[in-house]
């Protein structure tokens, strides 16, 4: 299962009751950040989030909206005795980033290692995910995320019964592996039943509406999409600064078929982007309006699915 | 007359309900902000003060509490199309910081002018005001800053009538001027009433209670200080890490007879300052346990006070 917490959802300016755009998710205990601008990690703390669960941070892009949190964020980490290293990951210029943010935050006490992306789709593993990072369309090199959760297959205790399998060899068959017992030798799918649908959770802001979007987004479980402005009249606006309409995005929501879409990355001059909401829901029936803090657990397709 | 807004008071970590330690100061329209830390330009944004206002950018010392903020600031000014110049000093090192807030901030569209501090007492020609940055006692180069507006002498009509002098000269006597008048001479001390009383505002934060502090406080109007810790256990502490308790603040507001004192930049362990409201005022009875956002429009002395 993986938290989602969507910790912000203003594009370019922080205001005083919407934190700039960032994402927490939670899988196993550990937390990832997506980007981390001025205030990100006041929105942590308010949503009770350790710190110190966080040990990779993946970054959209360059804009000072995405990035200006992080000597902050390091220094509070720093400040908690952290000694455990941090993986930053994002697009080319990253060790320039970097070197600025450490400009600003001086001593931090532990390694920071870092990987920029050198292709258009970089994987990244992080054991119980696998994470695509792809390229989007901005006005500066820019990357949405995949992540996806696969899913063990089931054990058939039936089969494994009437291959007279002993039981101690269960959980090596149900973890892949091959056994030998009494010289007949097992493999994993024997006993094992058809795969089971993984979980799929993909994250874009800061980007033109490209196709890359809609494949990597297909049957999603959640899509987290920027909606820069809900007024049709600002396309060409969104177009000359490559960004995104709610419209457009749920378009996408609806091609792809994820299942639930949610908006960040409102801009400023988006006051309220519930006016849109029937608009946009007569694309997407499942696009949520959403706000700082929206948050779900999303678990595997039988399984219950808790809203907070 | 000069606006203080108190912008934030947390020290170290920006908290949910208290923003980080700066303070914007108004004088006939032009801006100033002391310190900008990780938020600032929310905390301005809530307060309705224009960020095309502010011109001169004070900085304390560097440690990321103080400066984290800078990023989005120039970034937010640059967005509303600012083409003024902005003036920002501090401490050595000064140069460095900015590479590493350009870094963060990447595209600002108008020039940033910077001074470098090189002796422990400079002076600021603000026009208006008069500034002395100062050196305090902080665990790295930290300046605390003396603001003093002069006001003019009041101008004797009745002298200049008794002198002959035409209504037309009057002005230029009043700013300084000596003026000539059918083969006369008059200086402006011959129309002048004694010197008056001008304005004085202190703040320091993130130093040890070093004699300077008092020094320059003398009959100050405000002084805002540091206030980090209440509770004596926590005296070795402040000693080690170089900042001062609130009873220490409030004994130097008490010999330097300054007319109010304000603290700030309390330890996010701090979690009432009020808690110490008795026993500080007990020290100074003017001392205010200040909260995010005090305000107060300072006047010259017969003139009105306002608080917000």
């Amino acid at each position: 299962m993986l938290d989602v917490v969507l910790l912000g959802t203003s594009g370019t300016v922080p205001l005083p009751r919407r934190w700039l755009t960032s994402c927490f998710l939670r899988i196993n205990g550990k937390g990832i950040l997506i980007d981390c601008g001025e205030g990100t990690q006041i929105a942590l703390n308010s949503h009770k989030i350790s710190f110190k669960s966080i040990n990779t941070i993946l970054l959209t892009h360059y804009h000072a909206d995405h990035i200006s949190g992080l000597p902050g964020l390091l220094l509070t980490m720093a400040k908690s005795d952290r000694t455990e290293p941090i993986a930053i990951y994002g697009p080319k210029g990253l060790e320039e980033i970097l070197d600025g943010v450490m400009k600003i935050a001086r001593y931090v006490p532990f390694q920071i290692l870092y990987k920029e992306y050198l292709n258009d789709i970089e994987e990244i593993d992080l054991d119980e995910m696998k994470i695509k990072a792809f390229k989007v369309q901005h006005s500066v090199p820019c990357f949405g995320y995949q992540m996806n959760i696969a899913r063990g297959r089931k054990f058939n205790p039936d089969k494994a019964k009437e291959l007279n399998i002993p039981i101690q060899y269960w959980h090596h068959l149900q973890k892949g592996e091959t056994v030998e017992y009494e010289g007949n030798i097992f493999h994993p799918e024997d006993v094992l039943l058809e795969e089971r649908k993984g979980l799929k959770f993909v994250y874009v802001s800061d980007t033109r509406p490209v196709p890359i979007i809609k494949e990597m987004s297909e049957e999603a479980n959640l899509l987290i999409a920027e909606g820069m402005y809900g007024d049709v009249a600002k396309l060409e606006n969104a177009k000359k600064n490559k960004h995104m309409m709610m419209q457009e995005a749920a378009n996408i929501a609806k091609e792809a078929n994820v299942k639930e879409l949610w908006f960040t990355h409102y801009s400023p001059s988006l006051v309220d982007p519930n006016e849109y909401k029937e608009e946009i829901q007569e694309i997407f029936s499942n696009a949520i309006i959403s706000i700082d803090g929206q948050s779900k657990t999303l678990n595997f397709e039988d399984k219950e699915v808790k809203d907070v």
